[in-house]
């Protein structure tokens, strides 16, 4: 068994070591992630510039691989071959932040994970809903040890074609977690707001601020979940038809 | 009716002139578009850096604003108030090449229809599907007719919250198009393949390579519709909860 970790917000994340550790019981874990941070950076592959993949070493001493392409782009490059070994399975993250909602396809971290699925090996993204301005270093050891439970049942299941996983993990002890309950998309609410300003020089730049999203918690979806405390599971696929729009929309062009 | 057009080729691209030309006996047009190529740039939301935004002429003479950000970050810029006025409707393209199957998640074309549908207004992606290898510049007229077409079908009957259209067109004339199929996503085949290089100075880069993307021309899909001469519209939603698994994955941790 032959894992690869990577993520979004760098190598050097203090999340992605946490989950390559918990991940090494079940088999072999290779590292390659970006080198600096991707966050929100979508779906991305790099055709019209090469992409360079540097040895690194990470806090506890193992090897990894940093490249300067986004972090579909990593699972990209180790499907393709440059890590010799053949990868059986991708886990993305752990991502500082919850991913659910319309986040998964900005994420970096699950659009990692679908570049798993869409290469044909099963891919999981797992992020940790932490609190809104904390200040403190994060504990990724919860979400970690989830994440490798989440893994040893698909190691030992397997996932439908074209599936991956979005696993979202409460920021609370082992013992508090409600459980797992297997999820929806919920609904993301963004509260983005455009921020005017003027630079020295006097010329306008605008950024994309506001508030934190917030979203829905409704019963059955991921956030409906992490907000009674339970880890979400959603299972997400790469079709995007609106199956239950196509009759409607065919009658507008018969 | 105030439209916005945007792309992913960048505000100079002639698909970019061409479509908003033809919306112009629709409404409003205005053009805010990247001030370069973002192809499968992905679903980008631009959080850690300040975006710019110029304005530009494009090549007939009329006005567009150019911004540093992806085609995504245009969306929300508009929709955020830059462009004053509220857009009532998102046009993004014409992409010289056809955005077919899994492209949809890495294409900037249809990532920018989504960003639309997450703002709460109507987004259609309208791609070329060009012979590969055209040498001559393409001729964009045919699809930006349909682009006009289907832009006045939505203006007039709205579309479902959530979802967008992606529109492919063969590169056909008018009267040789078969017609328009409303279709489900089809399989994209991707032939990507690892090429390794070393730089001048001896040290190694990789390209993406190989073929370009083919596909499975099956009835009722996107691909299908358009090997058989057909515009192929698939409605696409952003919930991508992977419903069919979900009972499954219910059993795994019950």
């Amino acid at each position: 068994m032959h894992i690869l970790v990577t993520n979004d917000d760098g190598v050097t994340a203090p999340g992605l070591l946490a989950l390559a550790q918990a991940l090494r019981s079940l088999g072999e874990v290779s590292v390659l992630a970006p080198d600096r941070n991707w966050s929100a950076s979508g779906h991305v592959k790099t055709l019209y510039r090469p992409l360079r993949v540097k040895k690194t070493i990470l806090a506890d001493g193992s090897f990894a691989f940093a490249s300067d392409g986004a972090p579909s782009d990593c699972v990209a490059l180790a499907l393709l071959g440059l890590l010799e070994k053949n990868v059986d399975l991708v886990i993305s993250g752990i991502n500082p932040n919850a991913n659910i909602g319309y986040d998964v396809t900005y994420s970096g971290t699950v659009t990692a994970a679908m570049e798993a699925a869409i290469g044909g090996v099963p891919g999981i993204a797992v992020s940790l809903d932490s609190p809104e301005n904390h200040q403190a270093a994060l504990d990724y050891s919860v979400a970690a040890r989830v994440g490798k439970e989440v893994a040893a049942m698909v190691i030992e299941r397997g996932l439908p074609k074209g599936t991956l996983l979005n696993v979202n993990v409460p920021y609370l002890s082992y013992d508090e977690i409600q459980g797992i309950r297997v999820t929806r998309q919920g609904l993301r609410i963004y509260r983005d707001a455009l921020v005017r300003r003027v630079d020295p020089q006097g010329k306008p730049y605008y950024w994309i601020g506001g508030q934190s999203p917030t979203g829905v918690p409704e019963e059955g979806t991921d956030y409906g979940a992490l907000k009674a405390g339970f880890v979400s599971i959603t299972p997400l696929q790469l079709d995007l038809t609106a199956y239950n729009t196509l009759q409607d929309l065919q009658k507008w062009w018969s």
